[in-house]
């Protein structure tokens, strides 16, 4: 299997350790909705009283520790996903393109996004 | 270019967005770590009155709704790993790992997370 | 002082607490925009895996967890207040008012809102 | 009615307001800590892209925007402590002892909680 089967591969191991453990029954969409907002805002306490500049440059135990939630986060967004059924690159790839009519280049140059 | 390569361009296609329209400035790790929260949270409200078991099935709307939320997710996180260097793939399967250490198959079968 | 005067007192309490620790050059409203929603977050941990009907009858474990975060968010909240100078009973009343307008009566009734 | 009752005014007004609304039925506890999170992400919004320092002085646009979702956070607050009978205060005058003893002041002065 080559590397850039990493997230199908990774997608199945997520799935199967969510039924291995019979946890099928708690992972309705809004209870994974939950659990993903609670580990995006584990992510922002990391930070929540580190300037923007300072965060730039992690510390170790920032780095390992938001290594952690970054994984969480996508771990419940991929088991939402398989819950919805929706193809997450596919929606990226389409939501990447309505920010790009959104935000067209020349309006949005050095201008915060919203 | 196979399908397996879709996450590797999807992040070059979130970094060229990014920079294209000079928003390194505003894309520190603090900031981006609020902008993954605001979006799951996004995806919070679309439940937030919908009763767990009716959230297995989504209307039109909702599928939709959720996706963008999903794809927003997905597309600040890949975001942030980039402004820290972190490799999501690789922090998602030793999660997975530790996930599996903290919860064995014999305690945790039927039985909910923490 | 009587028991009415409880909010007052508490806003100074919570003032006094920051002001004393020396923590006004961490409150900026941005930070504590962060740090209320880490609160908040941690008490939707508490209800992420209770189905909604559990959830209106805590055990003693789930009350004083409840309540714990429910003091933290309302502190927060009274900080952020400070440092914005916003009065917010006075917010709450006026917030109420525009709710009344955006949900009459007669087409609200037993509808979620939003 | 006094200045000092408008906390004890404003809980009564939350709860005629959901209950004229026929609400009680979407108030549970976990569905409202999920609303409550919702709105401090959206206060939380207001400032992703603001650096620390500017938030300390808000346009009124920011400040009104502000308001309102402090104004939703109480509010949801309020309802949540209601349906788990919760005394808000009280717990808030506790949780402020436990600080306390937390972060003694010899050792937290110009040092950021946690």
């Amino acid at each position: 299997m080559t590397r850039g089967d990493s997230l199908q591969l990774l997608i199945q191991q997520v799935n199967d350790f969510a039924e291995a453990r019979d946890w099928r029954q708690f992972h309705s969409p809004k209870n994974l909705s939950m659990a993903l907002t609670v580990e995006a805002a584990e992510l922002l306490e990391i930070f929540q009283w580190v300037e923007s500049q300072d965060s730039l440059v992690l510390s170790d135990a920032q780095r390992t520790a938001s290594a952690h939630e970054a994984a969480d986060i996508l771990l419940y967004l991929l088991r939402f996903c398989e819950m919805t059924q929706i193809d997450l690159l596919a929606a990226a790839r389409e939501k990447l393109q309505l920010n790009a009519q959104k935000y067209p280049l020349e309006l949005s140059k050095g201008v915060a996004s919203r």
